[in-house]
């Protein structure tokens, strides 16, 4: 438990074998394997020399922070101007971001339990693919050809879709296979969006339950649930992306799994730039509610599914520490948890056996959308 | 049933009784009541005449459109250049809104059926308090005192809270109570919020599936659904207003209901003015999406509870009308659905059978909010 509850002492374990995590191999008798099971996330810098190349990719993304026609040449400058800053960050949290080893794990346990649910589907292989940091798609998808992979699935781990995460990591997913498998010998099915699913909405509410007991019981019930998911520029909110009303959605589950027993709120964290994004922001929320006497507070990241800098740093050491109240704490990240891996494997069981492409809302575009790649990559995927 | 599914119809027949709505008096075997119970709502002109003053409410109301130090003045100005147009739409809908029709004909059925289901607090006497047309509060409390009432229930029509509406009804109510009953004497709870009611979901289901039974089998799966609710400022929501999560809330559990069948977004209508204010919008969203070829839609007016203004008028003779497609066409509103009356008694019998002055979240005031009579109104509900 120690490994799972202790991502910064785990960061300093030596790091897992990268690609193609092999499943055990009593289940050959199987017919339908191997499967590929590629978790997508935005990544994180493993190391500081990793820092500069990771927010370059991440300012270049206009998917993800649209900056125009200059993006390119912006992202090379605002990479040049945070990094130190950045890099100080991730030497705080322990000299980069755990993101990587926790999705190997993640990816490893899931094939493992996959492996029994699904013998038909089985060996299951699991790969990390992310947008911005090693190991990239290109990497990924080159090593899951030397495996001999024809079936994959993209599976996403952002639970709720939006544009600039999903949909930028599909799309990414979709160039390079266009590059590096133009005759589509992979088949790619995709797990684009798990917002409610229940083995997700439990493990939430079990780790909001634990945090609670370390209140004293006379006021646990008056401890306030900041529910804190990324924030998204309002361009994109306004072009018509689903993310906002599907983080909506997993905390009114979680909450209903809750009971409703304490109030809430949900917030939105880590807007960078000038531009207008969608609040309320946690940072002004927290410091707002201290304030006004609000002195026991939860914060629980509801739109990642393991720990990275936006939860070890931005949350943990700067939101809290500088509540200067004990009583403001987060709520573990669902990282190695046994009921979240359980949950990673039910998500996948329950695509392989609906056999669908991918989710009904899929192929809906943003209504405002304009963008050729958005429209391109969903042709290709929903072709499969 | 033509009463219901017309209200431009039921517009012309002779008004109902306004106020103290009566019910049968062979439950005056109870003990508990009479118990008042009051529908809050916006409001709207029941005839051309109103309009002006309608709207003069409206801009003047700072919790509804924060206008800054001269909302009076302003308000004044907006509602004299904006008179001309909005009477137009009036005299387009019939000649006012038929939103009091259908409130008091809900509140009365609603109290026939809870005099049946809870005869301990019978007799249940209904009223309607509008924030901007006839009856205003101060009308209503003056004759629920006259009617004796001691016990009432403030049900907000808003079933997903925001400061701007609920909000704003239960801020004017505290001001009107303060002048009018200053010992207090009337005992109030408060109905804040209802966003996932079980019945209100089903009925929304319900009327989805009616409308959806009018396009071809073929196509019936096809059909896009847009929910399409009251947009805020910006400035309200990076308050922390807890409206646009509880409505994303009400799409989740209805498209729940629905087995999540059709693809669907949420949208916001109804913007006015140059601040910005939460997308996308629902104008925007449907002429884009029927340029892309979708042609099939149902829009889902998921915030309002009867129609008015922004159904009969926005979404029928603006947006679907110039939408120029047959598919694109509009839910019923809610208005006399059985079910929907069914539901209102419901969730009233549950706040009486829980006993509680108001829900968990009411007492949360918005973290940015710094509005004396935001604070002072909730202390006196609570206190109650």
């Amino acid at each position: 438990m120690s490994l799972l509850r202790s991502p910064r002492m785990a960061l300093r374990l030596p790091m897992l074998q990268t690609q193609g995590l092999a499943t055990s191999a009593h289940l050959s008798k199987s017919s339908g394997g191997p499967t590929g099971i590629v978790l997508l996330n935005m990544g994180g810098p493993s190391s500081i020399p990793e820092v500069r190349d990771f927010l370059y990719r991440l300012f270049a993304d206009g998917d993800l922070i649209p900056l125009g026609r200059y993006q390119e040449q912006l992202a090379r400058f605002i990479a040049w101007r945070r990094t130190p800053r950045i890099e100080r960050h991730y030497e705080e949290i322990g000299g980069g971001s755990p993101i990587r080893k926790w999705s190997e794990y993640q990816a490893r346990e899931m094939c493992k339990r996959l492996d029994s649910l699904s013998p038909e589907t089985a060996p299951h292989k699991g790969y990390v693919a992310f947008r911005y940091a090693k190991p990239l798609t290109e990497e990924t998808l080159k090593q899951m050809q030397q495996d001999g992979i024809k079936r994959a699935i993209a599976f996403t781990q952002y639970p709720q879709y939006s544009c600039s995460t999903t949909g930028s990591s599909l799309n990414e997913l979709w160039k390079v296979t266009r590059k590096l498998d133009p005759d589509a010998e992979i088949k790619w099915s995709v797990i684009d969006r798990w917002s409610t699913h229940s083995g997700l909405v439990k493990t939430f509410a079990q780790l909001i339950k634990d945090k609670l007991k370390e209140y004293d019981a006379s006021v646990r019930n008056k401890v306030i649930l900041l529910f804190s998911a990324h924030s998204l520029p309002m361009s994109v909110v306004n072009r018509g992306d689903p993310y906002p009303a599907e983080v909506a959605a997993t905390v009114y589950s979680v909450m209903s799994e809750l009971k409703f027993n304490n109030q809430y709120r949900l917030v939105w964290q880590s807007q960078v730039g000038p531009s207008a994004w969608l609040g309320a922001q946690t940072s002004d929320t927290v410091k707002s509610l201290v304030k006004q006497g609000h002195t026991n507070i939860i914060l629980v990241p509801i739109a990642f599914t393991s720990d990275h800098i936006e939860t070890l740093h931005e949350l943990d050491l700067e939101i809290i520490k500088e509540a200067k109240v004990d009583g403001v704490k987060r709520a573990e990240s669902l990282n190695g948890h046994p009921m979240f891996i359980d949950a990673l494997a039910d998500v996948v069981l329950h695509h392989l056996k609906e056999g669908a492409v991918a989710s009904n809302q899929y192929a809906l575009q943003c209504a405002m959308c304009t963008k050729e790649v958005c429209s391109n990559s969903r042709q290709f995927f929903l072709s499969q």
